[in-house]
């Protein structure tokens, strides 16, 4: 094994036990074509820029770019020149990119080679700065109603038979809520749904205005369970449609109303207000608009719950999600958040940060998702599965790392004094 | 008794039952010195700005102008000319001096006075859109080290012995926390300061940093109960004597150390930040040097506690406040308290809205300073009395209205996972 030493990271020649691929069945580029000098360093300088993660590179030709930075985390496998160049003028973009097209591999765990990322990005201090540069133009598109339906449609609509492949048998597709860390997806996601009624302080005969509400699951849990009227919006039409099946099936239909339109067409009056996992898509250019929904259609004595992802500071989603993934998308920090409930006076009464409980659920969704990843391979094309599997496993390294936040912000009509006196009865036995 | 009646206002002349002041051994003016009708249409129209609050207004004539906006919370008695000019002319501040000076007094439950005035300005909307339009104007001067020293001295150094007369035995001067709403004051101090050590999880042996230390009550129940070290800070040259006269008599100066400094000039690493009370005499302009001196002072796996006073949205002080009882306070909008957190991508775990503790909390204060108002009496002159009987009073009522926010935020070091799983501890038995 020959080795030589750039100012990081230990170069070395990998010995006969030359790298294998992840997936069998495809050949190893045959030696020969090899990586030049200044490609390695090049790739050294993008490592270091990305605050050192202790990866180990491993190239095409065998050569390995080995971790100076203690114990690999993982071996991240680039498989052609191409791949190399690209993951090197844009790591952020490219990584997801040559991993979903298969140019690059990970071996080892896929969730611990992003979490090291992530944290190496940020020890770098990497993302607040090159976000601050590039924040004006990074700004997405503002969600108009056509733009926010083009969005949606482009995640939520791929079709329900996939979705049901490794979410919860409700299809909740937001965070669940562990009072204990080993519980069940199943029973996991049923006591998010209780917390969220619980903190809204439901009571029978009462309305409630859901905006964004999935396949409907909270919608039916909230009037079969607490005895409320809901009217729940989406724009996700194949969501609706399921949501609409179960509520007839379940003799829910008298009492939940869901209604395939813009939670900015609001009309009514009601007691409460609900969202969880649609403030991710709304944009922060019209966080005063849903706060002028939210103050055109609460009651006096109402009062409400928003459920979002979130950052601990403003922040774009990396390019890679953005495009792939969540197109719209960018979850708030609580300043950004504030813009829906400060121009109106809204009080808020308690935020609370459940980012642990996104990195488990996710864990499991990822779980799931492999244990079914030959249905999925049978519904669509491989890009696709690797992207989908990038995008499970990067949430759950962005939840562990503390990229990413999740923010339950409950508040109601400011000066209401019917307000809990104490948060006791949220964890009464 | 004749009437006439302006727009909303019913304007008569008191029966023979005159009105009689508050203070006994004071003459009620002799009447004859007529209040004209543009004094009472002025009256008229300041009232319905203020969202027509239901009070009467007596006049040192004998008029009244009477609520028609239901049953009056109390009477207001302008006792001449003057008194009714300045309040016309600027309410917020007029009713405060003209109140300390007896040229103006309530009849009936001033608390209810003043709670029936807040939340009839923020239903006219009064408040915002006055304060929008002067927020360039009223941001007050940057709390720099030398004017802080002024401000604290203002508030704080007035004399122990007038704090021992209406606080709690160990001078807790912030918001109590009652698990049951009957307990005593004294309980609910020791509860909340039991509450805010649970939130920091402190471990015995580690170091603490607080920033405004009080009479150091907090600092040494850390110390006592909690095991750990503390630095406390304060500039307030009383309040920090009492509190190493409290160390020393109690065996804790080894473990306690209470320095008279800014919090700027805070150095060290410690386990766990705490500021409780301090940050509504910070200023939003210095939020991003707080920020900072926390960042530079946590160790890895620090968190943090800060509770302070708040709003709905970014607004001042009423005037009258900011000039008789805390020059240079600026209680923050949530929003504006992530000034602190975001730039150095702090993660906010939780927030806590304790506004109506806060609202018994100042009943209890009020009602031990009414018990020995005879000891205040001596130790200072009527104004004073009657200045800090409306500031309680009135502080009551803007935590009762919703006018003022009590927040709790607890934040930890950016994607430090030793936090706790749910916030089931707190409340365990």
């Amino acid at each position: 094994m020959s080795q030589e030493r750039t100012e990081q990271y230990l170069i070395k020649t990998a010995d006969g036990a030359a790298p294998r691929m992840a997936r069998a069945g495809r050949p190893w580029p045959a030696l020969g074509n090899k990586a030049f000098l200044a490609e390695r360093l090049l790739l050294t300088r993008m490592m270091e820029s990305l605050g050192k993660p202790p990866l180990d590179l491993v190239l095409w030709d065998g050569q390995v770019l080995a971790s100076a930075n203690g114990a690999p985390a993982a071996q991240v496998l680039i498989h052609d020149r191409g791949a190399l160049l690209k993951l090197i003028a844009n790591p952020e973009l490219g990584f997801g990119e040559m991993y979903a097209a298969e140019r690059i591999d990970v071996r080892g765990d896929l969730v611990q080679c992003l979490e090291a990322i992530y944290r190496s990005m940020r020890g770098a201090g990497r993302t607040p700065i090159a976000q601050k540069l590039l924040a004006p133009f990074n700004a997405p598109a503002s969600n108009t109603q056509p733009r926010a339906r083009r969005n949606i449609h482009h995640h939520y609509d791929i079709g329900n038979d996939f979705y049901k492949l490794w979410l919860d048998r409700n299809l909740v597709y937001t965070c669940a809520y562990f009072p204990e860390p080993d519980m069940s997806l199943e029973r996991a996601q049923t006591a998010k749904l209780d917390y969220v009624c619980r903190k809204l302080r439901l009571a029978p005969g009462e309305t409630v205005l859901e905006a964004g509400c999935g396949w409907g699951a909270l919608a039916l849990h909230m009037a079969q369970h607490y005895g409320v009227a809901v009217r729940a919006y989406n724009i996700s039409r194949e969501q609706i449609a399921y949501a609409r099946e179960r509520a007839l099936a379940e003799g829910l239909d008298g009492r939940v109303q869901f209604i395939e339109d813009d939670y900015r067409n609001v009309d009514g009056e009601f007691d409460a207000f609900v969202s969880v996992g649609m403030l991710e898509h709304v944009g922060v250019d019209q966080y005063q608009t849903l706060g002028a929904v939210i103050d055109r259609t609460l009651k006096a004595g109402g009062r409400g719950l928003i459920h979002s992802i979130g950052r601990d500071r403003p922040s774009p989603m990396t390019p890679w999600i953005e495009r792939n993934i969540f197109p719209g998308a960018r979850p708030p920090s609580l300043s950004q958040m504030m813009q829906i409930f400060e121009p109106y006076a809204f009080s808020v009464l308690d935020v609370e940060n459940l980012r642990l409980h996104y990195a488990r659920t996710l864990e499991l969704w990822l779980a799931r998702y492999e244990s079914n990843v030959e249905r999925v391979t049978q519904m669509f094309d491989p890009a696709f599965v690797r992207t989908w599997r990038l995008y499970l496993a990067g949430s759950v390294a962005a939840f562990r790392s503390g990229d990413m936040q999740l923010f339950q912000v409950c508040f109601n009509r400011s000066g209401d004094n019917r307000i809990p006196w104490t948060r006791h009865h949220l964890y009464a036995p």
